[in-house]
């Protein structure tokens, strides 16, 4: 089946919102198995929403759409598909009993305008929308499938993942599903990775290995069509065993999740603690482990010595490593391993992680853009440390330092490093 | 003049990338008076792009292209356009240079197969591309104007705004240009903005005065058409001094920066050093603050204090403020302040900001999901603190909370606060 995304609304023109539902709804229905071959993006406009139709008629069987569905006059996706289609519209009782409960204290004006909301197009099927208001809309018409989904994306995505994907799947029957597992690594650019699964990657036709990338990381699918998951698992399994072989070192899960979360759940299953010490990702590693719930079972804190006094009072990092003639500076393997001890021993953590280098855009020390230190302390042990040259702008830079260093801890929190 | 923004890349209809393309060029276009009335995806199919051609050359004079410039055999954006308008290619010089002197080393094969983005259709001015090799391609044919510019944002971005936009101002003539100030806000939301300037934006025609959200803050453009800088400024300067009045509090930029630059340059020209203490932000706070270059002329570092134990070592902060009947507790301004205090003493900085809060997604303490202290302790000084009462999850929870935080510090600095 061919589908075109249409996604309505003037502030996508005007450059206001970026079109993320298009992406969403691009991969999810990918992995129903279905192709999508446009993406269109028109006004709030009732003749060039139609005419966006008709167009779209003429290279898919199946449009959907977000946005449009809201209380105001400006939402006009379902009025423009119910002339484009000549039917009427009806209310669907119980989303007009949700908004009576929500606006009825403040008055039949509230009640009555956002009424438009519960309308679903004659013949079509109610999407139930956990979220919001607006009921989705979902009917076939002369050989065409619809979908109308709201516009943000906080009603949209489980309005789709919910009633709009099952609508599909009884569209196609169930042959037709596609089962995938997302493989997510670190520590290996896209490129290196594609080298190192290249044949897989080319003769693969079922399933189908696909490289996706991510912010500092990379992410592989791995896809077939099944008509169930036991059988899906059946087909994938040959897949997954020949990327582990090779990636087995940058492999960190066999699931849609950030390093970071991977590294907090390996550390809560050995029931051990963190501390880090930052300089030139300067609190991003924090953020980004402090971003995962849960995360402050393990991860007790952590110093950003964003200057040689920091590093020095709250690390005690002795002066000599870091002034004068021949000291080999902040930015060195030795100060990085007494980072990361001085860390350990403030936070009386199991371990600590620190980084050390030169985000630029200027060079420090005498000392290369890209140059980082990271080190990994122990309780009980001396300090280890890595040397990373990494390229990129100064964002760039501290993402890489950032994912590199938690690469290496989970390397080590899981025996690989 | 109506234009059609057509991303072209299978990976976009895969959903493999977000099309950022079309909200920058959507933005760009629209601040050169153009208006943008549809964008378009079509995947890297030559009779696919020569169908989205002819339906967009029946609703815009302007189709701009991004994508399908590059060396592969993937790459069809120009050579669909050519066909369609059949037209030959030939080759740009000064970019088979630059071609040559990169790939020349590798050998014929590598020039060979780069040699097609020196290319330029018949008749096409070539569009400068300081980022990367595809030259792009502007040319008008039939009463359509095309302009063909490159998929990589770092590439197409430059390109646009230094050739590509000057040729359309060609095509406009002067008088047609549009002049704008962007305002950047914070401390306020976007709808209590709304509130406090809706005359303004809804009886304003000239000037326009438009709202922006941005992640955690708000931004207003003032635009108005006019033939050069100097009657623009004349232009627009009466409804700046409307804004300004009603918003002086929240007003922190009349250029598009983020806050936290804001803060670094105002500590920056009153020589002041700042450290930090984050308990709920995480280390978010610092994250921000660093990602400007130069901010480590200012910012001296600070104390991610994610359990008590690293409060009370690193910060100072005595235990009975923390634990035991009737005590604050973690979340509450007592801490805040000791925080702020002990964060100050020990990177011995002029200033210290401190965060504590529930960030989710559970409460603590007894404390809600959303409660936040922020202290301020400068040196010489007691510390002051703020409450917060903020929404969203987890991650909304952090980010406005870094934004407020920052906020306090810039009302302070500037003598508001």
């Amino acid at each position: 089946m061919r589908a075109e995304i249409i996604a309505v609304g003037t502030e996508l023109l005007l450059g206001q919102i970026v079109n993320t539902n298009a992406q969403f709804l691009s991969q999810a229905l990918a992995e129903l198995g279905i192709d999508v071959y446009y993406q269109t993006v028109v006004g709030d406009n009732e003749s060039r929403i139609r005419q966006a139709i008709e167009t779209a008629r003429g290279r898919a069987e199946l449009l959907v759409f977000t946005g449009g569905l809201g209380p105001t006059l400006d939402d006009l996706t379902r009025d423009a598909l119910a002339a484009y289609l000549g039917r009427e519209q009806r209310i669907h009782e119980p989303t007009m009993r949700k908004i009576e409960e929500r606006f009825g204290g403040r008055g039949a004006t509230f009640v009555e305008s956002n009424r438009r909301q519960a309308l679903l197009i004659d013949g079509a099927e109610p999407l139930r929308n956990d979220a919001g208001l607006a009921v989705g809309n979902a009917l076939s018409a002369d050989g065409t499938h619809y979908l109308l989904l709201p516009g943000p994306p906080r009603e949209m995505r489980p309005m789709f993942l919910s009633d709009g994907s099952a609508w599909l799947r009884g569209l196609m029957g169930p042959a037709a599903s596609l089962h995938s597992v997302m493989l997510r690594f670190s520590g290996i650019g896209e490129s290196a990775l594609e080298d190192l699964l290249i044949d897989l990657i080319r003769e693969q036709t079922d399933p189908t290995i696909a490289p996706y990338a991510k912010e500092g990381e990379v992410a592989i699918r791995v896809s077939t069509k099944a008509a169930g998951a036991e059988e899906a698992a059946r087909r994938l399994e040959p897949a997954l065993q020949a990327i582990r072989a090779r990636a087995e070192r940058y492999l960190y899960a066999e699931e849609d999740i950030p390093l970071e979360e991977a590294v907090i759940r390996q550390l809560a299953q050995k029931r051990l603690t963190l501390a880090l010490a930052e300089s030139c990702t300067g609190g991003m590693i924090a953020t980004a482990l402090t971003a995962v719930p849960g995360s402050a079972d393990v991860f007790l804190g952590g110093v950003v010595s964003y200057c040689n006094a920091v590093k020095k009072r709250l690390l005690g990092v002795p002066p000599e490593l870091l002034e004068g003639p021949g000291a080999p500076g902040a930015v060195s393997a030795e100060t990085a391993a007494v980072m990361a001890e001085g860390a350990r021993a403030a936070a009386d953590a199991d371990l600590a992680l620190s980084v050390t280098g030169v985000a630029g855009p200027a060079g420090s020390e005498g000392k290369p853009v890209g140059l980082v230190y990271v080190g990994l302390a122990e309780r009980g042990k001396p300090a280890r440390t890595d040397k990373l040259e990494l390229s990129g702008d100064r964002e760039g830079i501290r993402i890489r330092a950032t994912k590199r260093s938690l690469h290496l801890l989970w390397l080590s929190l899981t025996g690989r490093g």
